[in-house]
């Protein structure tokens, strides 16, 4: 595919009206072609003007139809797959093999919403039938659909370029759930968010969809963002970074004259527990197992395990002894920018002047980009006292922190904010403790994992990717998995309709075969 | 029952801090006794501390359990109503006999979400069993189920005194969440409050549950609101009532350090339009029956049907003097409090300012705080120019709007902001323009009825009573009918756990036999 470096609108390609600029391969420091455009407020207005344009034919689209689409994208996106993974690769530094494995894993999750619209229990069809003979007064029918919320805006994530970018799970299920897109690319990987998109454009005109369903921006600083939330056609946000990201769209959208949802993936160091019994008897793999994960994706993962609890005692020498081993086996390696390397060498500063001690490093770094593993240490009393010390660094480093009896574990684990995930080792003995920590970990997670890590993440029915503030600013929706389509869904009820006049789905007889509940069964 | 005029904050009777006050009888404009307390920021922090040590046993509470409390509410609703009734009637100059119905309604909500609960549904539970074989790795099992959100701060509404107050929909859906509840009081009927926050602490200690699961606060002006947003444990917030009022606590909630969903209901005319066929068949009854329901509780409904859409033609004439038949025939009644009359009054002026003409009246008030009904008209031209027309006058008045055409009547419907709920009167042969209608409403509606008015609402399984902004500050919730539950929900995911750690509810074998989704069947 050659790369045009122009925006995507409707069928259009724009060219750059406010500047352009070039990818940068970490790996080298240098600086990639072609030069891509950056748009403005104007390419915002043409862009959600077209979205709300194309949502009420998008939003009707018959469940086998907007399905097709889905399974369409996933097939583009498997066509394109090595040339995606191979500019993917040169933009963030990230093996290209495991880069075509998240490329298929995008096309795989267009493929589970399909199937998750096919099926369309999504829809949470309810039917009250009508009840002429009631007293005092008859009951009407009444019938209930979830439908899309409006045009969406999608923020590409940095850290994982296909899966959470611009064809990630953010616009898989806002294309599910009969939401128009515009998204947002993340200037780190331009070429690798162009292939997608087209792919996604490919999809539309294939299908004789309308221009507007899906939409490509980009922009210079935090203008064009700002602006596409601020937009009034643009009816809901999702964001996947960092916690000032998250929050500065976040608190702009609660400030429009009409507030809109946003869900923003923002920050968790995904704790992990490892109680007495585990310890003992698994000390040396728990702390290479969980160091190994840690350095999935450089460190650049939100389900990175950051921060390990244990409590001192038998096993917790041969813990500490695998952690290091295996930090200090670890090569330096090529971080996804620059200013992710920059905050993340100022993070470990901040850690230590914070009171935790370095206990490990990596090999040093021999390029500019390259962050080195690191493992630090501090005690529960210091944690307790210094809470920033529980906040994310993101990157390959981990803390461990040894807490001295069963009560500051549980100290801790009250203290921590909200996460995505938390995580216990555990033997049979460990079940009375951990039913103690268990409703500490659900009033603060949104995944708990015995005996494994959060990395890696099944995409299931069962998934949750979400969590209290600030791991996400609602705490009720997951980005992840078949249920992140909630977000982007609402109710309607129709009462004392014609069955003509109904939508398919709610037609008397269930014509297309949909699951409807009855009076609630 | 002795009314002692105290705040409820766990098992304690708290006496005024702040002050105090007595409720108005809007009627006679007499105060009546006893005095009600005012409490303060200290009250909130002493209330929010309880519901958030409430929080673990109660939302750990079995189905079963649950169900049990929320009926015994329901009982001890009953055997209060007519006392209940008899105090809110004199508060708030509604008929008693329309207020012993309300009171029913409200037992009966608690006893639907007490079904609600035992059914579980409501928990969403799905399981993705391990798949130990699977290539290149083997999936874990993953179970999901949704939890309580953590303490909510619920608003008392002060135009329904029972049904969407103390003991309204709000708190119902909540406790059935498995969510503590602290409720601020409308200081509009303070006395009815009190009954009803007796009725369900009494159901807490027949049941033995934590004192914190339920407090009643009370407050002089906007402080002890802003206290209770603002506070650290306050996980949610609902709220009835007025769009300045609403969006203050939206606004202010979401400038927390931690943002919190605020669901604010607030604003709706619930539009009706009358398309040519059933205008010509039906005119005047159509116009007699949207009247009448605009007088329900003195107009003071967040469904009164108040703008009325048709086009010039056969049956108008018929409609519009229905219309102002019904009207000049209404008495005078009075109003909820001296502010909401005074609102009134002032409304109707700027519905006059902003081009709308007088059409008839209702006989005129004799007493201080009696509301006249009151029809005005307008063009449609003058509407589409005039947003402010289109906004909500709380109170018995309609507005009728003339559109010379199916366009302008599609005009119309297209500069509407959003609304809880629209109306369509049809015939067959209506069916055409209504297909065009139907997508314009959806977009801005919760709620479309045929052939019927927004009043009265069924609480079922199918209600909606939520919809796009201003109508709610959050489209995809609703907080009447069975659904309101979800407000309070959050999901959860248990990967890996060994059966005797799993909540009961997702353990092998479906003990509790709760209907659980399998790789999403």
């Amino acid at each position: 595919m050659n790369l045009t470096g122009n925006l995507l609108i409707g069928a259009t390609d724009v060219l750059a009206t406010e500047g352009s600029m070039q990818a940068l391969n970490p790996a080298t420091n240098e600086w990639l072609e072609p030069s891509f455009a950056f748009g403005g407020a104007a390419q915002v207005e043409q862009a959600a003007t077209l979205a709300d344009a194309a949502f009420d034919s998008y939003s009707h689209t018959s469940l086998t139809e907007r399905a097709a689409f889905l399974e369409t994208i996933a097939d583009n996106l498997d066509a394109v797959r090595a040339e995606l993974a191979a500019r993917a690769a040169l933009e963030t530094g990230l093996p290209q093999a495991q880069l075509e494995g998240e490329a298929g894993k995008a096309a795989t999750q267009f493929r589970q919403f399909a199937d998750v619209v096919r099926r369309g229990r999504f829809l949470q069809l309810a039917i009250d039938p009508a009840q002429p003979e009631r007293q005092p007064r008859p009951r009407m029918d009444h019938r209930l659909q979830k439908i899309a919320i409006g045009p969406v805006a999608i923020f590409g994530a940095s850290n994982f370029p296909i899966a959470y970018s611009v064809a990630g799970g953010d616009t898989a299920s806002a294309l599910a759930a009969g939401a128009t897109v515009v998204l947002k690319a993340h200037n780190a990987h331009p070429g690798a968010s162009e292939i997608q998109a087209r792919a996604i454009r490919k999809a539309l005109q294939q299908h004789g969809l309308h221009e507007g369903v899906f939409a490509m921006l980009r922009g210079s600083g935090n203008a064009i963002g700002e602006a596409l939330v601020d937009h009034p056609l643009i009816k809901a946000v999702t964001f996947t970074g960092s916690e000032a990201g998250g929050m500065a769209l976040y608190r702009r959208a609660q400030l429009r004259p009409e507030p809109i949802p946003v869900f923003s993936e923002m920050t968790s160091v995904n704790p992990t527990f490892i109680l007495p019994q585990a310890l003992a008897a698994r000390g040396a793999p728990i702390g290479d197992g969980f160091i190994e994960r840690m350095l999935v994706n450089v460190g650049q993962a939100c389900l990175c395990p950051s921060i390990l609890i244990a409590i001192k005692g038998p096993g917790f020498a041969e813990l500490r002894s695998a952690m290091i081993h295996r930090v200090t086996a670890a090569p330096a390696r090529t971080m996804l920018t620059p200013g992710i390397h920059g905050a993340y060498v100022k993070g470990l500063a901040a850690l230590q002047s914070a009171g935790a001690d370095p206990v490990a490093v990596g090999t040093p770094a021999d390029a500019a980009f390259e962050g080195h593993a690191a493992l630090l240490e501090v005690d529960g009393q210091r944690l307790l006292a210094e809470p920033a010390l529980a906040h994310e660094v993101f990157g390959p480093s981990a803390l461990l922190v040894t807490v001295s009896d069963e009560e500051e574990l549980l100290a801790v684990a009250r203290a921590l904010r909200g996460q995505l995930s938390a995580a216990m080792h555990l033997e049979d003995a460990d079940l009375a403790l951990a039913r103690r920590l268990l409703p500490i970990l659900e009033r603060r997670t949104g995944r708990i994992v015995v005996n494994a890590f959060a990395h890696p993440q099944e995409v299931t029915f069962a998934t949750v990717h979400g969590g209290p503030f600030p791991a996400t600013t609602d705490s009720r929706f997951t980005s992840v998995g078949m249920s992140a389509i909630e977000r982007f869904l609402r109710p309607v009820a129709y009462q004392g309709f014609p069955d003509a006049l109904l939508p398919p789905v709610l037609r008397d007889g269930n014509p297309l075969n949909v699951p409807r509940s009855i009076d609630g069964q």
